[in-house]
Parts: structure tokens; C-alpha cells; sequence
């Protein structure tokens, strides 16, 4: 640890990202030190070598709120105040609604403040779910206002970079917008798609595949956590939902009357929007096929599956399994370099396995 | 093969399915014709084995009829007609409107059709897509009108089985209501989702998770294909599209005027949803956990980590590899039964790996 992160670290809120934040610092023998509202969680968190308690004295250099999205507001003034030399951030999902509380309420020292937001999760929550590793990899927000101080930035990106994460600088009202997007949107739509299941006939369900599953996977996460997320993003989130609507209002009217052009210009759109996600490691999206591979369900066939397609010497970019009704066969997704699939599928068929394309 | 897909089998339309449904014939040395608009389709399909072109004489004993959805009614009409002692069944994605098609043209012989739906296919298309093993382990719609003889239903359930499908036997409304809810309206809500990053600013798309990536997959389908199964299925989808527009409704309403507790009810909605989907093997949802694996991104690592994983003796339910931007270390989701997570995750932490929860 250098500069400012060399002093203490104070984690207000020992859950998922505050316990993984101190066990992830403890990796590069950090102080950091652990607050909660929940001795309880305090107690958990230290019990895994996340941190210690808050002592009796010193400072911290670096103050790392992690609360629910409702509390960001009080939680950074609360450490701003209490802790008047010491660069402060929060993990939170949104920024602009708690950063314009700060400023509504005139808190001092806001030059100290620059929030981010790590763009990790589990569907796991509190203390025990923490990982050293919950970061590594995976893209952090750090979102300076536009008073902070440098020093301030400088600390929360080493910080992002202690723990394993890539920082992604960006102002307050372009993380709420890209998340809104890229996160709160999509859970939204996912919601709408599962909700129409709820009381759905169970012999209509028997007919579910693997897209399906996939649009709405991520509708199961905590009701309670993302009425606050969606809430404290309100404004971004209605910008598209009201986009959505106008999209909707067309869709609806293209199947109603026919109009084929404008029902393939909705379908295009949304094409493109596929391909306009980044690909892996932040390059740009390489075109990949993927080999379908029939897998007896029991421990092992897997293993054996990937042995042979590492001998093989194909790198696999993605993996799904998918779930078939109704008998012990597995039908395994293998995904890889367009280039290299007739090599993967031959060499597979040769080693006996039943694969297409 | 045994009673009335005894006889010759005709397969018209040689492209991914017609050409897989060859294939898979051929494992059970069944005699199948193919017939196609392209004679280039019919060579491609034969030289893979998956049938021969049709002969100058003799009659077949059933007919699937493998086109695009438009194409459906005339050419299970022609079939009808052209071969009045066979079984006629088709494999498209819609069943109503070919149904009622046929009904309004007074096409004879109506009690000898009956619909299919193989819940199975590619993002590939053509006859070089195809494969023997499309159809293993998944469910395949046997949809008979009231007037459909016990014996043609009888014969295209044969056909399901002998493909290596699971037959689910519907009505033709029952099908297509189930097919807009499972499979119809989560593409046109993942299709909604990614129109929202068709132009987003690329430092947006770069907070994109994995999220995003499940909830937007499926809109890379074909807009061409895509746009005659939802007009196919006009009545049905229109139904689902007018409910989610009352559910978006709603929820720009609660976002607008921050009700905590209608949004609340709209993500449990979803939540249910999400826990109405059947499990693997058509059984009831096994509650399953997730285990994190960080897995260096070269040939090999896999290859490792699941041999671990077989030797440890878990079985392995769903597997996802996580698209990091910034850094050679690919996450991979090992989803296993809840009760088996702890002892998956603990020995692979003994064996070097570096897991979390």
C-alpha cells in the first residue's frame, strides 16, 4: 500500500462487498478496520481475517461505505464529519442522489469525497458471503463529482486496483445512465419477462429452454435491494423505461397490423444492440461459434470432456450446460474461436464424443 | 422402426431441422426422402447422410414438413394432397395459423395432420448446421387438432422418440400460448433490452456484467426468421405484450411516485417467476448454489479445474464463464447442489484454486 491508502482503511458496513473489500486488502497486509451496525457481522468479518474492530485511537486515511443504497447519504456525511483528514468513498449501485444530498445538506469536506462502484455481486449477502477474490477482473466505477480533489481520485482508483478490479472513471451522471442501462434496465426487463411465468399453467412451462432461462436468471435477486437501487436512480432508470414503452407501443402496433418492415427493424435493432457489448477483456467482440456436445449428467463426464478439449489445445470462451427435461443427458455449449470449431468438433467426434455445430 | 414410420419417411425442406431430423432417422436405418426448393439443399443434406433425393416411385408413410414458418400452411396443404394415404406433420414454430389456414382452404384429408414443435435449434441455419443429436434430451411439441386421427398422433410421437426427444403432448392454442410466454415474448423483451445499447456511448457498455450478457443473448437471433414467428403467433403474443405494457405501466408509475411497496411487488413477481421454471430433467427445481472460481484464461486451466471438480465427485449442474474486461483471469460459475457447495468449494481451495461464495 502507498500513498494515501497506506493509513488504515475504515470499512463502514461488514456485508458481501465490505467484508470482501477488507479480505481483499488483506492481501497486500492493509489495516483495515471494520464497522457495522451489527456487532454481530463486525465479529463474522474479522473471524475471516477481513480486518479488526475499530480501535480507541488513530484515524483513517481511507473511509470505504458500504451500505444499502438508502443509508449512502448519512453514512458519507457521517464519515466526512467524523473523520476530517481521511479521503471517503462508498460501493453504492447509484451517485448522483447521494452526492446531491450531500450537497443539499451543505456537508463539509465534500472536496474529500469520491464515490465508485464495483461491478460485482452475489446473490449471496453478509459477511460469509465475502471473497478476497469477489473483484478480480471485473470492471470499478470510480466516480469522481466535479469538485473532488485528485489526491481523493488517486486513492479510490489505487484502492479499486488493490482489490483486484480495473477502474473505470466516469462523472456521477454517466455511471447513473450507464448502469441504468447496462444493469437496471436489463433487471427491469428480465422482471417483466418472469413475471409473465408466475401463474403460468405448469404443462406451458414444460416447453422452457435455455432462453428463457437466460433472459430471466438475474429476476431473482433480492426484492429488497433493488427497490433501493432502482428508486435511487430514479431519474435514469424513467428515461429508458420510457424509451421501452415508446419501443413497446411500436412493437405492439407492428404485430397488430402486420407491418413486417417495422417489426424487422425492431428485431434489427435489437442485433445490434448484441454486438455492441463489449467483448472479453475489454477488446473488441471477437466472432466465436459454438459446438454443441451431448454429456452423460454424472460426476466426471465433464472432467473428461474438458481434459480432451484441452489436450486438444482450444482455448473454450464460454460454457453452458443445458437443462433438458425428461432424461439423463446433458447437452453441453461449448464456445470458441470461430476458427478453431471444426478443429474442437473433430478431434471431439475422434475422441468419441457426440457433438454438432 | 415400427408401425406407420415404417414405411418411407419424406422430409420437405432441407435446411437445420429437416436435415437434422434425416440424421437422426438414419441412427434408426429409417428410409428418408428429402425434398427442397434448392436441389443444392437436397445434395448438401444427402452427402451428409441425413436421406436420399426423392425417388420416381413409391408413396411415403409420413411427411414432416421443415419450412419457414410462412410457408407452413401451403406446404402442409400440398402434402395432404400429394400424398393421400401418408401422416403429415410439420416442425414449425407456430400452430394455429397454419392450422386455421388449412381448415379455411377446406384442405382434405385434415385428420391425417398433426403439428410438432422440437423445442431445438441453432443460431446457425442450413443443411450444414445439422446433426443427429439436436433433438436428444429435449421437449418436442405433439400439438393434434380435435379432428386429428388417434394414429397420426401415435406416428409423430413415434417421430419425436426416435429423434431422441421428450414428446409434451398440447393443444394447438395451449402451444402457442406456451410458446409466447417460454419462448415468443422473452426474445421480444431481450430484444427491447438490447435495442436500449444499440447506440449507447461505448464508455457506457463498458460497466457491462454478465447481466446484461444473459438478459440480451437471444436477441442476436435472425430478424427474418424471427419476425414470421411472432406474426404466426400474432393473437397469443399480443395477448402477453398488452399485460407487460400494464406491468410497465405500473412500474413507471411506482419509480415516478416512489411507492416502495408496488415496486416491491413487481420484483417479487418476478421473483416467483423465476422459481416457476421446471428444473433439469423436467423435475422440480433443485435449490442450487453457486461456487467462484478464478481460472487463468489459457487451454488447459479448464481443463484442470473439472478434473478436480470429477474427482472431488460433485456433480456439476450449469457452468458459466464470466466476460472480464481488463485482465487475462476468467471467473467461471460452478452452479451444484446446495448441499454439495461447501465440500466443492473447500476441496478446491485445497487444491490450489482460488474460490469464493
Amino acid at each position: 500500500m502507498t500513498g494515501v491508502t497506506a493509513g488504515p482503511v475504515l470499512v463502514v458496513g461488514a456485508g458481501l462487498l465490505g467484508t470482501s473489500i477488507g479480505l481483499a486488502l488483506g492481501r497486500h497486509d492493509a489495516t483495515v478496520w471494520l464497522s457495522d451496525v451489527s456487532p454481530e457481522h463486525v465479529r463474522t468479518a474479522s473471524g475471516l481475517g477481513a480486518g479488526i474492530p475499530v480501535p480507541g485511537a488513530g484515524s483513517p486515511a481511507l473511509v470505504v461505505v458500504a451500505v444499502p443504497p438508502d443509508l449512502l447519504g448519512p453514512e458519507i456525511a457521517r464519515a466526512l464529519v467524523a473523520h476530517p483528514e481521511a479521503v471517503v468513498t462508498d460501493v453504492g449501485s447509484v451517485k448522483s442522489a447521494p452526492l446531491e444530498e450531500l450537497r443539499e445538506k451543505g456537508v463539509p469536506g465534500l472536496a474529500r469525497y469520491v464515490g465508485s462502484h464495483p461491478m460485482a455481486g452475489s446473490e449471496r449477502s453478509g459477511p460469509l458471503a465475502g471473497s478476497a477474490s469477489l473483484f478480480d477482473g471485473r470492471p470499478w466505477a470510480v466516480v469522481p463529482h466535479e469538485d473532488a480533489e485528485e489526491a481523493a481520485v488517486a486513492a479510490v482508483t489505487a484502492l479499486a486496483e488493490l482489490c483486484g478490479a480495473t477502474p473505470v472513471r466516469l462523472t456521477p451522471d454517466e455511471h447513473d445512465l450507464a448502469v441504468a442501462r447496462t444493469s437496471h434496465l436489463p433487471h427491469l426487463l428480465a422482471v417483466l419477462a418472469a413475471g409473465r411465468l408466475a401463474d403460468a399453467p405448469a404443462e406451458h412451462l414444460a416447453l422452457s429452454g435455455q432462453g428463457v432461462r437466460d433472459v430471466t436468471r438475474i429476476a431473482a435477486g433480492d426484492p429488497g435491494l433493488w427497490q433501493q437501487i432502482v428508486a435511487g436512480n430514479a431519474a435514469a432508470v424513467l428515461g429508458l423505461l420510457s424509451e421501452v414503452r415508446g419501443d413497446l407501443d411500436a412493437l405492439i402496433e407492428a404485430v397488430t397490423r402486420d407491418e413486417r418492415s417495422d417489426l424487422v427493424a425492431l428485431l434489427d435493432r435489437g442485433v445490434r444492440g448484441t454486438r455492441a457489448i463489449p467483448g472479453k477483456h475489454g477488446g473488441p467482440t471477437r466472432p466465436t461459434e459454438t459446438v454443441y456436445v451431448s454429456v452423460p449428467d454424472h460426476p466426471g463426464e465433464l472432467a473428461r470432456l474438458f481434459a480432451d478439449a484441452g489436450e486438444i489445445g482450444v482455448n473454450i470462451e464460454d460454457v453452458h450446460i443445458d437443462h433438458d427435461p425428461g432424461r439423463p443427458v446433458g447437452l453441453v455449449e461449448l464456445a470458441v474461436e470461430e476458427s478453431r470449431a471444426e478443429l474442437l468438433a473433430g478431434s471431439l467426434e475422434s475422441r468419441g464424443w457426440v457433438t454438432h455445430r
